[in-house]
């Protein structure tokens, strides 16, 4: 597949108008909007009308004006997010917290992370690519350190992934989560990792995630942020598997990362990170690539929602 | 003025639906949207029916039909331009050719440069900046060559800009702009730009360009792509004026940057390109600027229109 095509495998939700069927999630006053809930969801989300209210006119749900505080709306999302996963509709229960804003930057409600895809909000995670620049290689090239996951885990097992990645939930900074996941995943110091990573950006998109059915033909829709650091470092530096998550870790050439790129070995989002390096590297450039512009504006998408 | 507000005061459209009374350039064949035209510019443009078909009930102007060959559009927005600039409708005449894109990568009709504002279609240019990286430098600190905009330049006189930049006219590539203005604006040799530039992405943008007035109370609808290079060097290398755009180039520090940054000093779409590179080089990160992934996807905005 081409890079155009990887890019759009992820961000696959349509631009401009949203489906007639879509129903966005408001805020408590009814002002803002804050996720995409699919029909069949919604239908579910109708048997808690003290939390949600769902009008099938408008195409939305609102969160019940009662929830007037962040511990109200905590604990009604809280006795939902409950009820659905006795009832087994939450699949993947994680036990931890994840955070929708409003207005920007401020905690509205912190829900557990399996709910939050059902609410189609903002989900955030961190991605770093740990990489050994030419004038550090005894190659003489860029090499990358490149994970396969494992072969028991829930989602893409066995795929290609970036060497760290990891959802950020509550209480975690970006930064701090990078260091956790990078000793938790990789085995990596966590001063190495303080001293080396590199804030290079963002990449941003909203998924049709086909993974999670819910009788919804686009599966679940969700915009996701991914916090962005490149870690140089030298050939001494071997990042190892420390959990369950990860099978090994390959020293690979820019070629064996392209070939596996194009041959769609990464999980997708990753891919998407690779992309990003690629182009921030020059490796992808206008004058190798005709969808130059495209990609790079299709890897970084304005969710219309309040944003951590 | 923070850097969101430094971003939004370029990216100036908005998101989300168009103004209803911003006219839609489309193809002759009716299929496809490829720029914004306000409605005295729409007024004028209806004096041509051989070449523009206005719609003032749908809000667009549909390019004739019988323009069905890349030589009879090139003739027919000719005649116009010609006969726009003798009225004195066009301004600043550049005896230059810009591209509209259709289907995205193939060129579908050449028109002057001074009329390609009044027809909201995409602009492309190059963007460079010149720093002298810590390592090399005798600060021990990252260092940046910027120069002052001459005083006699029409748009933005004085103003502060990236040590290269220019419009992608034909019949030149990207690489091509970028060595050729680097050599006319700030006198770079050839060779020495073409071993050390690095493409590092684009920025992207839609502007409401008061700078035109044409009656419309946002100004001009402008969609611009810049591509990005960044250009290590050490202080050997030292800009020099060589046409008369440029005043003079100065050696600056992150710190004189910054506050000439946020001081409004630069020329504005040009802070987004110093903006950009502090994102990618971590000098703007999560941690430090609560704007981070807004400013982020605001610096890669998608046009709605077909792509070069």
């Amino acid at each position: 597949m081409n890079l155009l095509g990887i890019v759009e495998s992820v961000n696959s939700f349509t631009y401009g108008e949203k489906p007639n069927d879509l129903y966005i999630l408001r805020s408590h006053d009814g002002k803002q909007p804050l996720g995409y809930v699919v029909p069949d969801v919604a239908k579910e989300l109708n048997k808690f009308p003290n939390v949600f209210q769902v009008d099938d006119d408008l195409v939305q749900i609102k969160i019940s004006s009662n929830l007037d505080t962040i511990e109200k709306r905590n604990r009604g999302f809280k006795e939902v997010a409950d009820s659905l996963n006795e009832s087994g509709f939450i699949k993947g229960w994680r036990n931890e917290l994840f955070i929708i804003h409003y207005p920007a930057h401020e905690p509205y409600v912190y829900l557990e992370r399996a709910f939050s895809p059902l609410l189609g909000i903002v989900m955030y995670g961190i991605h770093a690519n740990c990489y050994i620049p030419k004038e550090l290689s005894s190659t003489g090239e860029i090499q990358f350190w490149i994970p396969r996951r494992s072969k028991t885990k829930s989602t893409h097992p066995g795929m290609l992934d970036n060497t760290v990645g990891g959802g950020l939930g509550h209480p975690f900074g970006v930064f701090d989560t990078l260091i956790k996941e990078s000793e938790e995943e990789a085995g990596l110091e966590r001063s190495f990792v303080k001293k080396n990573a590199k804030a290079v950006g963002t990449v941003s998109y909203t998924l049709c995630d086909k993974q999670f059915n819910y009788g919804y033909e686009l599966g679940l829709i969700q915009p996701e942020v991914q916090y962005i650091y490149d870690i140089p470092c030298d050939e001494s530096i071997v990042p190892k598997p420390n959990d369950n998550e990860v099978e090994c870790f390959h020293l690979m050439s820019f070629e064996e990362v392209w070939t596996n790129l194009l041959d769609e070995q990464f999980k997708p989002s990753c891919a998407l990170v690779i992309i990003d390096f690629l182009t921030r590297h020059g490796f992808v450039n206008s004058e190798n690539e005709p969808d130059y512009v495209e990609i790079l504006a299709k890897l970084h998408r304005l969710p219309p929602f309040p944003l951590r």
